[in-house]
């Protein structure tokens, strides 16, 4: 037993944001008669994701959930799409809800399933409890918990987001593999201590693009399912 | 819809700590040759919980999980029981993982199946997220977060413990239903601004005496699937 848990990156890694977040906005956007091309529309948005959480991270910002931080992107990228004064405050708010209801890659539910037979297993995302535990439902993700930025009240790649993962299940780092499809993901939980898992998803931004691993990641699969193969015991 | 989300109390509401702790000391007892009760043992272990905590709510000591006093309190409990000397470091260390595996009430399961397809359901309990994810995986809940203690680095009935819990999910007090078999928890929630429901556990002190409410909370039932049976919509 070289590990006792999995936490993973789940934007990318375990489901599909771009594919999920256009679909949602074409939702709002084809009863309104706009004309906007919704995966556009999500790239910008996710375009905001790092620069909103960098603020936080500096300690520029005191921590706020990042449904907070996509909401206040969300604004931004409506005007910048010039739609904003179409969209109340409900339904800005129900478009950031796109952010729980993103689908899981294909191989996901059956990695996880497996994984979970032998390994505690839980995310260690960006995203809030309150977010996670909705997308979960949504996607069919069986978590053990949900760990991440809202335990630690910062965000990744800070290594107090993986290190507080770790501590709430009460493992040494060395016993938590962190998984990601993110290379810069892996490298900060590399140098807090965790072994780490890589594959790609060349569909994360559309392009096909397999994007090679940049380190010697204790493991490196072809997709989550092919990871849970290479951990059965 | 008049609530969002059902948050549990989880020792004696949710789970038999007094049959589970005696069976897992039991365990321990008889390789040992040991002729101890198990059920005193188990109660005077428990009887350690809340003087151990309150020394963490009063502001006298720093927050610190659960499994942490669990194990200073067994110490003292060995101690007592004047078995101490017959148990070393991993010995204790496995003996206080009893908290991990205690069986549900018969009831639970279902009742909580139930539940999750209409609400979100997470244990709002003076346990860490390490403890109650081990122990959901060990008694089958099907939880979509875990909160309480861990979330709130204090224990209920401190009413940060529930807001916390209530803010993890992104939802006002007042859209979370804190259900507990204890009119203590319920008062606390309650005095935080969120609804109640009560059932009791007649067995949780081996007596098959059922406690009354003890206010007019939200929602009085048999126990927890029957509480299901009332929450459906």
């Amino acid at each position: 037993m070289r590990y006792d848990a999995l936490i993973f990156d789940v934007f990318g890694t375990v489901v599909d944001w771009r594919t999920g977040v256009a679909r949602e906005a074409e939702r709002f956007f084809v009863p309104r008669g706009l004309d906007v091309d919704p995966l556009a529309f999500a790239d910008a948005w996710r375009d905001e994701y790092q620069p909103a959480m960098e603020r936080v991270r500096s300690g520029g910002r005191g921590y706020v959930p990042l449904d907070d931080l996509h909401y206040e992107n969300l604004e931004r990228v409506l005007e910048r799409f010039e739609i904003g004064y179409i969209f109340d405050d409900p339904a800005r708010a129900g478009l950031n809800r796109a952010w729980e209801r993103l689908p899981p890659w294909p191989d996901v539910r059956k990695g996880l399933a497996r994984l979970k037979e032998e390994y505690l297993i839980a995310p260690c995302s960006n995203g809030s409890i309150a977010l996670m535990a909705r997308l979960a439902r949504f996607a069919g993700l069986p978590w053990d918990a949900i760990l991440g930025a809202d335990v630690a009240k910062d965000y990744k790649p800070k290594p107090e987001v993986y290190l507080a993962s770790a501590r709430a299940l009460r493992l040494p780092p060395e016993r938590v593999l962190m998984v990601a499809c993110h290379n810069d993901d892996l490298a900060a939980a590399r140098a807090a201590g965790l072994p780490c898992a890589y594959f790609p998803r060349p569909m994360e931004r559309g392009t096909g693009e397999a994007i090679p691993p940049a380190e010697d990641w204790e493991i490196v699969a072809e997709d989550l399912a092919d990871l849970a193969e290479r951990l059965r015991r």
